[in-house]
This record gives structure tokens, sequence and C-alpha cells, in this order.
């Protein structure tokens, strides 16, 4: 079979030099990466990926939203197979997020060459722009803006720590690659990013590939909750409004919300906290602090959003920071890619993704779906983040499975 | 009796015009006062205060450590009676704390003088200098420098935020105030300080005065759980070392420590936190709080320090930050301002100081009390300090006869 032979051809060593060769573009501190979205780091690495896909006779578009297309033509006049992710990075970032999706991408264009074998749908590389938002906000700008082209709009005005803005910038890189023909979002018969974990689940539990069954909802709050400030020494404790006394009751009611909705799937985190007037001998006259809820099932948090505010005092203040849906991947694609795990004969499971991917927007474009390998110690934004070479290879190898798998379907 | 009639002596007028005068120098914000110690609004204060002793024919001394000593001398030349307590304020404080019990002191002399009586002890009113501890490190310094003069060598070197040392600012006092006599340390008969409750114990009860039976002891902790930083929405729980949450649960038996050890008498506040990194989507890897704990039983004080750190993780650091022991004050002395208290006719009761004050030093060199009155709101440190003028009136009618009777001693 023709996605066995070409998931054979998938290179490890060719993987690893394009990951490698990516890397030059940009070098961070302590081994890492910084290569922000839009700068001159980021456009000589897009040069390069341009050189590399006419190298492999590959077709090459951009849009409004700088993503870059790398087209391998298919036996039939299709919508293509996509794949792809980005190659910004975090300030501090490391050479796997993002970048492994577009490298592995790539190397299943190098399979299928090396082997001169076509596909009867086109297979096409992605680079979405500005996935991270660490320079322009917000992040995932490149594919939310290619699925709903009026967002672009919006973002162009957003500024960089320079004033810079993503209007500017975008400019910017239309010179730089005036050569390049421009495309407007196409029907699309499937995507499929393929990603590090970036956390720890299948590193603890030996197992190298994911299939990700979707994207958890997330909820952010701030609570403020109200006492009154008062001498630490002079105040009988029945007189007393704590403030931070007051938050932490919440938190004990919050945590016990979050663990009868979701049970062992609870991801909660009061990561964030203020309290004034932060002396050692003064009551807290305000403890602030924030909330992040995920799961997977819409109505856990609805029913989350609905309780929350009972587990507060009454006059505390309970703001929304944030809130998105959870995102369901496209069974039928789910599927090829549990058949692509099972063709490596390597070990796999399925998880749902903790972290935002562009796949989370892509989805709302067409079927759509996501592989998985482990991340060392669940490390990632860090220049540490890493993971075996044999474990990216597999991850390669389930991916390129899925490609010729998804273009041979009718 | 003399004492009664020195007691109905006391002008209400007359204290609340001296209040008024001390007020003019060194106005703050919000109706407040801003009088750093031995600033410049100090020494004017300072040299209004000797000009009101030399009309009273009071004899004025100071001392190394710029306290101020005024002396109406007595019939006989024997140890005599103090009184006093400071004048220089928080930045932002009010116009009562310190200062009433300077200006009390203040108008027993002049109810003294009124009736030109003498008693058998000379009686002296005191300004400490810097108990607030704001503008020069540490507070109390004037009166624990008194009782202990080695201490103020160590004093001296200790700089404002302007760079200007103890050292230079108590010798600019030196040369300010070169025509006073120099004093140092003398056997006392008996030291008695009234002061503002600085809490809404008193208020709350409904009681005008308080005899205070000791000023309580205190712990400062800081205490530092280390946990593991991680993503917020890729970690699930049970891989999660949340540091905030293991100083969550550290609190809540810290609480229940104190509360075993303290019951109803506990005094026990988290006032100060920091947590890292502080983002809202990630886990926190460090939660750092402190712990202010107090009373007035040295024995519960060392049960709290043994307890504590079974409280914590095994890998928490505690740190001891500072540590008080609780004074208790002279029966004699308390046995005098309770039978005053009694002779205003008024309702009183024993309360426990949660605040310290100059007395806490004077008790280590002769007998001494303290009276309060109450606090509206229990509100002090801040411009909207307020006790009502009959309730000043009541405090210095009870100091009064309490310094009468106690100069009258053989």
């Amino acid at each position: 079979m023709i996605a066995d032979q070409v998931m054979q051809a998938v290179s490890s060593e060719r993987l690893q030099r394009l990951l490698e060769t990516l890397a030059t573009f940009g070098p961070g501190i302590d081994g890492g990466m910084n290569r922000q979205a839009l700068s001159e780091e980021d456009l000589q690495a897009r040069a390069w990926l341009i050189d590399e896909a006419r190298k492999l006779d590959c077709k090459v578009w951009t849009d409004a939203g700088a993503n870059l297309f790398i087209r391998r033509e298919g036996r039939e006049d299709l919508p293509p197979v996509m794949t792809g992710s980005h190659v910004d990075t975090q300030p501090t970032g490391g050479k796997l997020d993002g970048c492994y999706g577009v490298m592995a991408g790539l190397e299943c264009l190098y399979a299928l060459a090396e082997l001169n074998v076509s596909t009867r749908r086109p297979i096409e590389v992605v680079v979405w722009t500005n996935e991270e938002g660490s320079r322009f906000s917000p992040g995932a700008m490149g594919s939310s803006a290619y699925v709903d082209p009026a967002r672009l709009q919006t973002y162009r005005n957003n500024l960089d720590v320079a004033g810079i803005s993503v209007g500017e910038a975008l400019d910017a890189h239309a010179l730089r690659f005036a050569d390049l023909p421009l495309r407007e979002k196409i029907a699309t018969h499937a995507f499929v990013e393929l990603h590090i974990e970036q956390g720890p689940v299948l590193e603890q539990a030996n197992v190298p590939l994911g299939v990700v069954s979707g994207i958890q909802g997330v909820r952010w709050y701030q609570v403020r909750c109200k006492g009154a400030s008062a001498h630490a020494g002079t105040t009988p404790t029945h007189m007393r409004r704590d403030a931070l006394l007051l938050a932490m009751e919440s938190l004990g009611r919050i945590d016990a919300l979050a663990e009868q909705l979701a049970g062992d799937d609870k991801r909660l985190t009061f990561g964030r906290w203020s309290v004034s007037p932060n002396a050692i001998n003064t009551i807290a006259g305000e403890a602030t602090f924030s909330i992040d809820f995920r799961h997977a099932d819409p109505a856990v948090l609805d029913s989350f959003d609905n309780a929350l505010s009972a587990c507060l005092p009454a006059d505390a203040e309970l703001t929304s920071l944030f809130s998105h849906s959870p995102t369901a991947f496209d069974h039928q694609v789910i599927n090829v890619l549990e058949n692509a795990c099972d063709a490596t004969g390597l070990a796999w499971q399925s998880i749902r993704s903790g972290a935002f991917h562009d796949a989370m927007y892509l989805a709302g474009h067409c079927p759509t779906a996501m592989l998985f390998v482990p991340s060392r110690d669940g490390i990632s934004h860090n220049p540490k983040e890493f993971t075996d070479p044999a474990q990216l290879k597999a991850g390669a190898q389930a991916l390129a499975w899925s490609l010729v798998a998804l273009a041979e379907q009718p």
C-alpha cells in the first residue's frame, strides 16, 4: 500500500537536518529559539522554506495574513489535504513547538518525492503566521484570519512593543515576497496538525503517539474578594473581615465544584494573585486571584459558569477574562490517524489537547484532527523543550501515512 | 483628695487646643499628619513643647537619643513618676497616635498648675523619639535606647530613604537645642502611657476606658512553598505540584494550630503574598506568604514556634523574620490605673495591647502600665483616626488621677 511505502521512506536524518536548519534562523538563549512572527529571522526562515519547496517542484502561495502554502499537486484537481503548523516561537522558546509540524510536513513531501509517487489529491504544507501571539496579539492570527478573513482588518491595527503594527509587518512581508502569488481560502479535504504534546501525559504513559480527540475549552475569571484592612495586632479574630481568608474559602468551594463536575479530568489553576496592602502586620483588605478552568465538554464548562458565583462571598467581584469553547475533532480524520498509528506498529492513545493550536481554527473550516508526540518532562515554551528523535520520526511517519491515506480518498 | 481635684481640673477645651496646635506642625494628606522623626516639623513641634514647659515653670532635658523630658518638681527629691508617648507620626498618620499621650500629659501639668498643688514626687512628661520607625528603623528607637543606651551606637548608622543617618539627625537636633541640658537614664518610680487603642475592642464594647494588662508577643515568619511551574492546560491534576495549593493546605493547618493554642484569643494574619510566575495559565512554581501570630502568653508563642514546621510541606522554607516576647505590665501600677478609672465614674475594662508602644521598653526599666481610650472604627495610622473629645477627656482625667496617686506614694 502506498501509505505504508511513504511512511517507510520518512527519514529521521533528513527530518533532524530540516529542524536544525530551521533553528539557524533566530537562535535564542540557552540553545533555544527567539523567532518572532514576521521578524527578519522569520522572513529568512520563510525564504529558505520557499527554496526547499521549489527544490521539491512544489507551488508556493501566500495570502493577506502572510500564511505560506506549499503545494504538491495530485493526480486529480480536488480539494487538497493540508498539514502544517507555525514557525514563530516564544521569546525563550524551543526548537520543536510548531516547527516540528512544519518540518515533518516537509519531510513527508521529501518522502513522496523520493518514491516519485503521486496521490489522488494535492497535499499542502502550510505555515500559519503568528501562532504564539508573543509579538502581536492575538495568537493563532494567521489561521484564524484564514478561516474568517474579516478578522484581519481588526488585527492589522495591533502593535508590537516597538509600536510596529500588524498591518505594517504584513505589508513588509508582501514587499519581500512580491514574487509569490496570492491566494484566498480554498475548499480543503482535511487538515492534520502534528505537534509536540507540551504536557507530560504521553511521556508518563510511555506511549510515543497520541491521536488528539479535541482541544479543551477554557474559562478565565478574575475574582476580587473584599475585606477590611486592619491592624494584625489590635483586631480580634471575630471582628476581622480578612480578604485573604475569604479568598481561601472560595478556593475550597471552587475546587469542590470543579471536582464534582470534572472528577479526574479536573484542570483548575489559581495562578495569579494580588493581595492588598500586602503587609505582614496588616489584615488583607483585598485579595484578587485568577481562575483557569478547562474541559472538553461544553456542558461542564457551562455548569462551571453557572455555579461559580455561588462559591464566592456575596460582595466579591467576578470578572470573565476569556472564554473559548471546546473543539471536537472530526471522527473520520481521527479514524485515519488511528489507522496511521497502528501502521507504525507503535503504541498510541487518545489524548485531548490542553493547549490551543492552529487546528482549533481550521476545525471550523474543514475536517480536522491532530497528532501528538511526547514532550520530555512535559516542558515547552522553554529552551529545554525536547522530544527523542525516534519519537519525532514516529510522529512524521504517522503523519505521512495519514496524508497519503486522506489524499487517496475520493 | 488631691487626685480627684486634679482630675476635675482637666480641661477638654485646653486638651483639644493642645492637640490642634501640635497638629499644625507637619500636616499631611486628607487632614491627617506627616511629622517624621527629627524632621524640621518635628523639631518645630519640640520647640513649641519646650516653650509650653517653660510657661509651666518646668525643667527640660534632652538626652543622646533626643528624648525630651519635661519635669514638674515635687515636694521631695524622689524618683519621678513619668508619663508620655511620641509625637512622630506615620507618613499618612492621624493626630492622636502618640500625640494624645503627650498632650494629655501636658494637660495634667496644666491642671496641676491651675490648682497650684504640689505632689510628693516629681512628675515628668516625656517625648520618646521615633516611635513609629517610619523614617528610621527600628521603631521605639528613643525609648529602647533610653532603657539600654548601648543600642544607640547601632541605631546611629541607620539611614532614612534620603541617605541621612540617625547619627546625623541626632547631631542636628543637639545643635538646634544646644541650650537644653543633657541627662542620662534615671531611677523612675513608675511610667504610665496613655494611648488610643488603635483597635475596635473598646468601641465595640461601648467602654470608654481600658486598663492595659500587657502587650502581646509576636512571631513573624515567612513560608516559601515550592511546586513545579507547568502549563495550566496541558498538565493533568494528578501530575501537578501546585505551590499555591500547598500554601493553602498549610494555611489550614496553621490556622487549626493557632485555634487550638489560642482559641478565641487567636490573632493570626497571612498578610503578605507572592506567587511565581503569577500568570493565569501557569501553575504556581512558588508561593510565599507571611505569618503574623500574636499572643500574651509566652508558652503559647513557644508552642506555636515548635509546631509550625509540622504544618508545612517537608521541603518548604520557613524563615523567622521577627520575634518579640509578651510584656506583662506591673500589677501595682495597674491597680492604681483601675482606681483612677473608678474615680472617673465611667465604665472601664482590662484589655491587652495588640500594638507595640514605648511602654514595652519602659517596662524593662521601672513599674509600667498603660491606659487606652477607644478608636473610632478601630482605625489608626490613617487620617481618619478619631476619638470622641469626651473620651479623650476621660482618658486624660484617668491619667491625671493616676499620676497624682503614684506621685503621692512614698
